[in-house]
């Protein structure tokens, strides 16, 4: 078991009609706040009037529009706001996207640059305005996290960055704002929950037993809720039990001990840095292909354990064993109807190679679960047309 | 599921010498400094001298002799240095009796009346000086919670307080600290990781998913560790993952969605406040007469799941399963070598109506799992004889 930190520090208010302590949450952090939000959902919800209502004695200034796989160009609009206006507090009305780019908004807000050099190099990432949430999909985690994922498109990048300073402050976490979700983003969050699970479960490291038994708890409720969720949208033990997933999924409790081998997400960053696709619906699609191509005599066991633990597999056969979970992995995304091919995202044979050199060039696979190179990058990749 | 507030913010670092990180930790905090600790074990393992050397540049004040079930009389000690000193931060290096005493001496600093009042009245807590700890016992969760118990043996009150403000700002984990354990603290440590499980596993509200299998994968880790610790005293996988299982058990995660029911606790500490027995034992033997006495047509399916998932009983019967699983905890303690009667920690028969008065008389046992009233307590007590 290795050594770590875990310092999760955000004030989670999680339950039906939780946003009304918003006020109360955000008057010890200033006056002057920055609400940045994506399309017109929230508006559609009522969401957006409530939050308004709530904050009228506050000063709110508004950046709208932030995009899925949230671009830069929307991140500087919020950090020429914030200096103009001197925000004191950024408010992410949203999912994983909206609460990205406001962590590089309120980081931005106190850097003299272009806020695209602290996505490229989180060691100039300094001081960080105070960032609380409203979240609205069960997805990414970012509600209880140190991480943002920015995409730029002119230079075909989707990277990651983080810094302690992100962790939001406070995150409102009220399942039924998911009632209203469509199926398909249900479904790809659960899939991007699920993924970052995999991610460090994983991993070479065996004796974080209790990390283990909490990541396939988490990957239990997922299989358990999604299909409930897709069939019964305003189900609320459902929606609860998927936001919870989502958060305790990558607020760094599953790397307790153990760390992280991040495989699935340097493979899909690529694909959204070109493609612009549904992240979730990208790690769906490489996940049980890269579990096949990764299976090993190393990694067979390991396999084993999930097969046993989260499928309650009970093939004595190792490799049958280990096969059979992938297959379930991979039809448990196709029944929650996840296109399950590249070429129903769009994407073709053409910059397939282009992809996985830029995901090996940026490190980390080679430290992977199992060591992967440009080769084997293809092959996954090509196994997913 | 119900809704909930989780804000376990404590800076928590784990493994091997992050007791180095302790000056970094204190620094933004404060110079002046209170350490508390309990008996001679850190000056014998040289954490005494470990912890003074790291601190050379603060201004060290000491209270030594902080006891298991620790007194107010402790307590008051360490208020009056605070006040004469103007200390800054309390540093706790011990177990859970160490650390709830300095989260009151950290509130009593700041209060002008006596502590126990804060101990009796929590609404009474002000401000807190800031606590740190480095924690030498797999047991309470005091490293990363807002509770405390303090022991009045001139009143026979053995009473609970909680403060948002009494969570640590950072505890240091390290697992190489209870390789010195005596079997003993070791066995008792477990019993009462697995009752603050317990505590907050066996509950009404079911549709806290996720914190259920949360709760049975540390019970898992508590049974599978616990004879390896005994067996290896420093083995360091065990010893990790009973450290981390005592931080998670009580940190407020296991409630998260149901709350707790808490029902042994409530009995122990009227033991505990006439014979000064030792907490986890105590919790130890009540505990399967308690769940054999609340064993009915409410509770019956709850005590299958806890069969199952923890145990791996597969017996079909309801009544027989949930037995099977209720005579395996029992033995499990004993085979820890805990003494299972309460004969042995030299309680006879005198006391019990009092202590089952006082039980129901604080309330809480008419809101637990099954509700209780005193003949319900003698009874259950009786067969803990």
């Amino acid at each position: 078991m290795n050594n770590f930190r875990f310092n999760a520090y955000t004030d989670i208010r999680f339950g039906k009609n939780q946003v009304e302590a918003l006020p109360e949450l955000i008057a010890p952090l200033g006056k002057k706040v920055l609400m940045v939000y994506g399309g017109g959902s929230i508006r559609k919800n009522g969401l957006y009037d409530k939050v308004k209502t709530l904050l009228a004695d506050f000063e709110v200034f508004e950046l709208a529009g932030v995009e899925p796989n949230p671009k830069i160009t929307s991140v500087r609009e919020g950090v020429k706001i914030c200096k103009k206006e001197n925000i004191e507090v950024v408010l992410a009305v949203g999912g994983g996207s909206t609460i990205d780019a406001s962590k590089v908004i309120a980081a931005g807000a106190n850097y003299d640059g272009d806020p695209w050099d602290l996505v490229v190099d989180n060691n100039k990432i300094g001081k960080v305005l105070p960032v609380v949430t409203v979240l609205t999909l069960a997805a990414t985690g970012s509600e209880m996290n140190k991480n943002a994922v920015i995409s730029n498109m002119e230079t075909n990048e989707k990277l990651g960055t983080s810094s302690h300073n992100f962790i939001p402050r406070a995150s409102i976490c009220d399942p039924t704002y998911l009632f209203s979700l469509p199926a398909s983003q249900t479904a790809a969050g659960t899939a991007d929950i699920m993924s970052h699970i995999f991610e460090q479960y994983f991993q070479h490291e065996k004796r974080a037993f209790i990390t283990d038994r909490f990541a396939e708890s988490l990957l239990k409720a997922c299989i358990k809720y999604c299909p409930i969720a897709l069939k019964e949208p305003d189900n609320y033990e459902a929606r609860a039990n998927l936001m919870w997933a989502s958060t305790q999924a990558l607020n760094s409790l599953l790397s307790c001990g153990k760390g992280g081998a991040w495989t699935c997400h340097a493979i899909e960053h690529e694909l959204s840095a070109y493609y612009d696709i549904t992240h979730g619906v990208g790690l769906a699609i490489i996940t049980p292909r890269w579990m096949r191509y990764i299976l090993n005599e190393d990694t067979v066991e390991k396999f084993c354990e999930y097969a046993k633990n989260v499928w309650d597999i009970t093939e004595e056969d190792p490799y049958k064993c280990a096969n059979m979970a992938i297959d379930a992995t991979e039809n448990f995304f196709r029944a929650c109807g996840i296109p399950m091919t590249l070429k129903e995202v769009g994407i073709d044979e053409s910059k397939l190679q282009v992809m996985a050199e830029n995901a090996v060039r940026r490190g980390g696979l080679m430290n992977a679960y199992v060591s992967l190179n440009v080769e084997d990058v293809v092959t996954i990749l090509k196994a997913c047309l």
